[in-house]
């Protein structure tokens, strides 16, 4: 007996001409490419939590993807297949409609396949699984990063965060920035083709989910290294430099989070071909900092003076 | 800046031998063997949808990762690796403690090695992605079952159904009963050792997670057949056939779900290889009907006769 939920599923139903058995049975059966190693990674999204319960359907079905793409695109992976298991408060068909739209089209866009999932009743929750192929022991891993690397960063970084502010009704934003701010929120960019471009250049990399700090924080704990940023040459937003005075721009870029840009490390010596691999798929890169042997984080301004943590107002991170 | 919900997700933190990359990157690295599948499933358990709110959680964490298991043997796939993304109303320790010590007994004696996932704060929902392989072109598909083949039931059906019943005050049983009816509905067996060994002997399997109609029901749809069943050879629970009046025990069986039992289809004359297959695991099987080119559902009683699915009580199916 097909219940609602059961016939909702089928708003999820593609082809899955690359799995050797898709939708439809107790499991999905896949072959992954000799010669290579399959990333896998799972992130959910909670209503109250994540976003807010009105969220645009099409734009909530586009990040539940995009998150997941996102950390592929950190391991340096191509992205294959994915799983979605759907908690939904009723059975709203306009609302499943939207959601798969924004689903399947940024699957689509990077041909992925949705081989299974779960569909049930309860508070609302989009849980993905993402799966994707990186060349055997060519993972750009959290904990390769080398004393001296560089420091990169993708795209631009704290207009999520700007537009959450304005949602909060913290902030009185232009329509241009608003637009602006509320797509990075809502419709962040997973920088897939950057991840690959980055295979055999870049060293370590993760994606900017928790903010800068956070997050390079995470390659220094497994590198077990430390690191300088230099503020001056941190990408803001356009937005976040216009409406924001610099300690708080600041801390939109170093703290603000769901930007999903790319933060790599690479050999000193790379800048010119990283400029390259970058500019060939479109995406600015920002050469921050480097890698240093001494544990911690340091700040350092246009001048090129140290800011201690405290004093720039990260007294959480200081003590890393 | 480690959040009380990733200090919480290391009770979840082992060791991941047959990784290329554990926990801890944004996503985990595995290679299959060659010559395998992998066969992937996603279900997600929902406070007051599949179980209430005060569930024990050792219980819960078993079953969360039981039912995922149940579907790999399904395929005849043996389990390797699980991620759990786990949404908590709060960080409440003990709860989390019991609840990871179930997933991972059970992980442990099935030799799954927990490589990811996702903890965050909202209502109670336990999403699992279970990965497996099978030998390549020898997974049990819902679509593989031929005409003239025996159907086949493991394990007995109905204990789940009455121990709700019991646990919604339909029933009193008696402590045995009860003991043996919960046990089926909290703490199910997924029967992957039977899974693994039919492979090459079975044909088309699937796990009675709704209710033996209902998911033969999978089989006969994906396969284009349809079915007899002799409602006589059905393996009732003890506590099934000593409490329930014939019909309502047939219902249990039939209907009733959570049992997760394998139903499977082999040719005729295996039933001797299947007999042995199963002794070999120490999992008693049944055969209970028989695979026919004419589509549709037939039930049968203990004299033979034709029983119509609408007076028996299964309207829902006699649409088939």
């Amino acid at each position: 007996m097909a219940s609602e939920f059961d016939l909702i599923a089928r708003y999820f139903t593609r082809a899955t001409p690359s799995a050797r058995l898709g939708v439809g049975d107790d499991a999905a059966l896949i072959v992954p490419q000799a010669g290579f190693e399959l990333a896998i990674s799972a992130d959910m999204l909670v209503a109250g939590t994540h976003f807010l319960p009105d969220a645009d359907p099409a734009a909530l079905g586009h990040k539940a993807l995009a998150v997941n793409l996102s950390d592929l695109a950190a391991m340096g992976a191509r992205p294959r297949w994915a799983l979605l298991s759907l908690s939904l408060p009723q059975a709203d068909e306009a609302w499943l409609a939207q959601f798969s739209s924004g689903f399947l089209a940024l699957a689509a866009e990077h041909g992925v396949e949705l081989i299974g999932g779960d569909t049930t009743r309860g508070p609302l929750n989009l849980s993905v699984t993402i799966l994707g192929e990186v060349e055997s022991g060519r993972a750009l891993r959290r904990d390769a990063a080398r004393v001296g690397d560089d420091i990169w960063v993708s795209g631009e970084l704290g207009g999520a965060a700007l537009g959450l502010q304005q949602l909060l009704g913290e902030r009185q934003l232009e329509a241009a920035e608003l637009e602006a701010c509320l797509a990075r929120l809502h419709r962040p960019v997973p920088r897939v083709a950057l991840g690959r471009a980055l295979l055999g250049l870049a060293h370590a990399a993760i994606d900017i989910s928790d903010g800068l700090l956070a997050d390079l924080g995470h390659i220094l704990e497994r590198s077990r290294l430390g690191a300088e940023i230099r503020l001056a040459e941190l990408p803001l937003a356009a937005a976040v430099v216009r409406r924001l005075p610099e300690p708080l721009a600041l801390r939109a870029a170093l703290a603000g989070g769901d930007d999903y840009e790319l933060c790599f490390t690479a050999p000193a010596g790379c800048a010119a071909e990283i400029q390259a691999a970058a500019a060939a798929v479109g995406v600015p890169v920002a050469r921050v900092g480097r890698i240093t042997a001494e544990a911690g984080l340091k700040l350092f301004d246009a001048e090129g003076r140290s800011m201690p943590l405290r004093e720039a107002g990260f007294d959480h991170f200081a003590g890393r």
